[in-house]
């Protein structure tokens, strides 16, 4: 019975549309056209000007857009020694007016430059867009690090939790969005229609995506939940075809067995920690009858891992995919269990991902996933991380501290002496 | 024939609603809290304490916010030796990492915060209210200011022009909505319902208001407009209870008759300009017809400056409403023309803003609004500001160099030498 | 997390918009019009002719809509002579040819011409507005009945249940949307915006109306509800400007306590009945604990009627407006109980109303209404109706079967002997 | 700039969603119920037994529909005695009471039925539904006629024009409609989700459906509309994959390349002659440039005409698909000049229809339709008619008078003596 809100309307907004012709032929450079932006000029015929640079921008090539940056990088830098010199002076003084001077010692013409960017119509993806061929550039001239340090500070900013705006994605949802859901989906691919509306349409499957509202037709990121009577061990059983929908109020238990990111350009600005958590309270309030919260996420590294350790005979047999389905699962529990990277945290980035969102390992799986891409990764290998919403904020902080692995009391019970098993060099460990 | 965007939806959203009521009792000081969503704990719950954060603050009576303002202020400050020795190191070596210890010490705590308290439902909101309470303090305790420095900064980026929208404000808005343009109406006041009805129901009136999708129940800024077929010279000729509608596509001039900024929280973060543009562009694309966009504005100074001068007998005449209507207009005239601040901008601070913006005077009127408070600050007088958008960019280049006050022909040709108007004190001029 | 249905845009249409200005000049008239409109022009430019003849209809003044009516009775008739032949012939052969044959002859030629008239955007409304016409037409020509007949049959079925929506008319609710309640408030007059925003914006008030899709902008009907934790017994407290407001999930009573219909021109096609439980289906849905249903109804006939009666002190003094409070209730409760129509039924139309539907009374007061409205048709006497959903089918059996009027357990007790009061002129009464 | 009107919400509407859940398990008979539903208990909880008599509807089989087709067609008759007493009666009072009672008698049960069956959520839906299946039963149990004009009378009112919405159909609609799109396209099969993008997304496609408020989900009718800069002469052409989208801006030609009616349970209500209209308006209020309204239409029946003719050689040829293009155009030309059914209108139902509502031929041509349907049907031929606004009311009527087949000038002037082709069997003719 909730009344639509008058924003409701506010973005469909036919005004915005209209600004974007007007971008006006100059002959000028692009670099002369953004100090123009950052000058006077700016100033009253800012979105013009904005616009006519991206749409310049658009038409770069790989090697324009390097001088770009570098323009960017070098010409739009502070002017460290009038900063040092500011602080020092503020440093004696204590004189508001001295701080005034400092602060405006420390930031960058760049920062300027994107506000003023930003002014047009669509403008807030395209630097979106920018920052990605920032990133590919970054490669080969690490140097512009320096811009990417401001372009991140200012998308944190523009892409703060409290802007971000949930939507349920659903067979409702426009084609237009739909399309890049497919487009998106990084973990398990959809393969057709027909592959999307099994994962929209029946009512024991949910979609819940992020997005923007100055880019409403981009989704940020998105999560894909089967609704289910118990803890599912394989993607095969949740994706299948034939399989009869359940009626949601009979279900107990949220699966999230796909979260992917949807912008390169906003790598680095994580959303994925609150979508989860938005997206548990949401269900929680729909369906009182949701007890469990539970991953079914991939072990992306864990075939790359083994390949750097002495082998053994399991290790050899995983690898090989001619183990037994207990074999593999114990490989990987094993691997989450222990394989750590230099700073002592998991080796496994999706693990890194739950457990530092201070989800706990709740089962793994050792014929999770028998596409081609599950077992060229892991042999198959899946795992279940459990969100118990009393246990997240405590395991978080022993993960912070300690990168410790929380196990819930179910998997550890799982975990028989009999089942232990050894690594060739590392210690011997209960799996 | 425009299809509603999706996002047209996407701020309905139950979904945030849901966690408003969530904050929770937690017995910390203000400060803990707030070093505790500074640290992990933020990472992990930092809705719900930036929640509690923002309950709290709301409790608060003046004195609680000083305090609360003095932390922020002092707690939460650059460190100004590191920032200085991060510089001068940089400075020497050139190399990225040092540039980036740089970087991390030119950012106060306080903006962290400020990002990290803007994730609940409706933080926006409660933040730019934290600024309006940070103003008045300012007024005791300038030293706030560096904590105003860092507030203004966030809103300039969060409250940019990419990301505002435009909506008309009609007969088809929520009441929830019109009861605040009554509210924040702030030149020529809205006295009943019916008045706004006015204002808004005839074909030939219009009003627009920027918002922000963070907190659409909220205008930012907006502005009303008159469709007329001629340059309006009163107020009471727009406002006037029987007047006959004119048809809209009959009209030729788009009367900009009230501009009022909503928000004192967001003083000093410009909109007006885009607005004003924005609406142009707007209007012409609907109604094809209009060709003259001009203000019909109120000189708010004029009186407080002719008492601060040596008076002579229009003058006096002026002040106590004795004189006659040409006798107003010239001494207007004059005022708009040759009353200067030190800075040698237009003393008159609505001048300042369209002769800011690139418009220039068109007519002066000695009879415009005989309310009250038109006969109280400017003896009955006001202006057209006419925005001829051929000459805007030129006039504002002008304004900016050397404070230029831009005349419409229209307004030379009607100053003939018999009407000038000397004000003593001042050189001879024609007004 | 319901999603915006696909036709929540479908009537915003900008389409149909585009079609109101084609009204053409036509020099015929309106019969021809009419008659060309029922033949062949019809089918090709039906829309354009339908608008035409609505154009004109409007501009009509008494006198002439008398003489379109009049066209449409007389001329626009069934043939008599020929139904019935063709009913006796189809009772011969049981032909199907035969029985489509009789069929053409049952419907006048106005239905048809009210179906094409419909076609262009906003007909429905103005159709309406035709029949109101033709309810004030009918009382000096009562023979006009047989085009009403025609009117109400199809109204009936344009304006079906299955047709109809429910909205929430809140304070989010548009402008012009609200003035029209303000405006059709038929009980308790709503004297200005504050009184309405204290009836739609507090959390324990709702408001809830039925609309039609093809007249989106017209109420039908209404009803206003109080959400209380007690039965109300005066609508000054309902009503009262300085009331705290409940929390709506601590309330556990839905009172409607005033119903009004919006459009003269559906004056039997009855929706209150679906309204009423509709409501209260909804609010069950958003509230569940919400358990009593009542109304706190007027009287509205109770002195009317009483001064029909012999006089006796107490009618005498509740006449006088010098009766006691208890006096006033026990004569309204009397009056509800046994004051009957000749056919049987319960003199007071609103008893009718609420009685018909299956509701029982359940408490009445004599100190409900002290407007001048109620102290002049019911001296301030007020009565609750209970909506108990258990007993509203049995209630409404007995009433359609005997005219029984229902009383509830809780009234029953409050009756006793020594309240019984006698009317004159009527048998002696346990009231 | 348009608002949103209040009723782009109402449909949305969580209320009607909350009934469907109630219908009761009810053991009476479906007979029985539906008389339930007709007498008082219908009344009070009318809403509840329609959704009992809609539910167990959906139950049955074949049989059990045609069961209770039967009781429909003959329990709930008319008295066909009592009609034709109540007309002689009439007939010879002249008194309004018995023109009330005569009327009475006009109309069967099954209407009021219908009505109150009416009143759940998605009941019209359902009733469209059970429409199809009475078409069905008709073909052998031709008696059900009676029942079906009372469905087809119910439906024409209820479907009005008046009542249609209609709605762009984009790659910015919901999937859940996007399939019924690809599901009833009737004309030109959609082979994929690509296919449907191809229609839908570039600028120079547009696709129109009508919907009903009460079911709206389902189009009713749909149109899919080229944008192009000459008058095409394939569909291969119109639907290529690899062409190159045009500015809309710069077209000049609307085509409407395929119209579908999607709801059988709508058979014999027509809708294409008001959409195509609309449209056409639709369009040129959009994109002013568009002078001309044309269709492609197929020419379905004219292989299966050719069959009953006499052969000669050139039909051979076409027949055997082995004619020149130009035998094609002009046998396909001359059939759809000169193929009359019996009652003198042309053979070709596509031809039927448009030139009924006033359009004319435009040009024909030989190879239109290469598909494996367009060769069976017609051996390739396609037509262009064209929707001439300033010709359409004359073409219409004497279509309607004379069935004359109305010729645009360009196709005249095409149709050179040397074109001229005889089938044999008919007198010669000019194709």
């Amino acid at each position: 019975m909730a009344e639509r809100s008058f924003l409701g309307d506010m973005l469909t907004t036919l005004f915005e549309r209209r600004q974007a012709d007007q971008a006006a032929s100059d002959e000028r450079s692009l670099p002369d056209l953004c100090r123009a932006l950052l000058d006077a000029e700016g100033e009253v015929s800012g979105i013009r000007l904005a616009q006519t640079i991206l749409d310049r921008y658009g038409t770069l090539d790989d090697a324009g857009r390097r001088d770009f940056f570098t323009f960017l990088n070098d010409d739009l830098e502070i002017n460290v020694n009038a900063l040092g010199a500011a602080a020092a002076r503020y440093a004696e003084t204590n004189d508001l007016k001295d701080y005034q001077a400092m602060v405006a010692q420390t930031e960058t013409r760049r920062w300027e430059l994107f506000r003023r960017l930003n002014m047009p119509m669509g403008a807030t993806r395209a630097l979106v867009e920018m920052r990605r061929h920032l990133l590919v550039a970054l490669k080969d001239q690490p140097d512009l690090k320096r811009t990417d340090i401001d372009f991140r500070h200012l998308l944190r900013s523009w892409f703060n939790r409290g802007f971000l705006v949930l939507r349920q994605i659903s067979w409702e949802t426009p084609a237009s969005i739909l399309e890049k859901i497919v487009e998106y989906e990084a973990v398990h691919a959809i393969e057709s229609w027909d592959d999307l509306r099994r994962r929209l349409y029946p009512q024991d499957r949910r979609c819940f995506a992020y997005f923007h509202p100055a880019m409403p037709e981009e989704p940020l990121i998105f999560v894909e939940v089967a609704l289910t009577q118990a803890v599912p061990d394989s993607i095969q059983g949740v994706l299948a075809e034939d399989r009869a929908p359940v009626e949601a109020r009979e279900t107990t238990t949220a699966v999230f067995y796909s979260i992917s990111n949807c912008q390169q350009g906003l790598t680095g600005i994580s959303f994925g920690n609150f979508l989860i958590k938005q997206v548990v309270e949401e269900l929680k309030a729909e369906l009182p009858g949701l007890t469990t919260f539970v991953t079914l996420s991939p072990i992306p590294r864990l075939n790359a891992w083994l390949r750097t350790q002495p082998e053994d005979d399991t290790t050899a047999r995983v690898l090989a995919n001619v183990a037994t389905e207990d074999e593999v699962r114990d490989t990987a529990a094993a691997y989450l269990r222990h394989a750590k990277t230099s700073k002592g945290l998991p080796f496994d980035p999706v693990a890194r991902f739950h457990l530092g969102n201070g989800a706990q390992i709740y089962a793994v799986h050792g014929n999770g996933d028998t596409s081609p891409n599950g077992i060229q990764q892991s042999s198959g290998a899946m795992v279940n991380y459990h969100y118990d919403l009393t246990k997240i904020e405590a395991n978080h902080e022993r993960f912070q501290q300690s990168g410790e692995v929380a196990l819930d009391d179910a998997f550890q019970q799982s975990q028989s002496p009999a089942k232990t098993r050894i690594i060739p060099g590392r210690q011997r460990i209960a799996s």
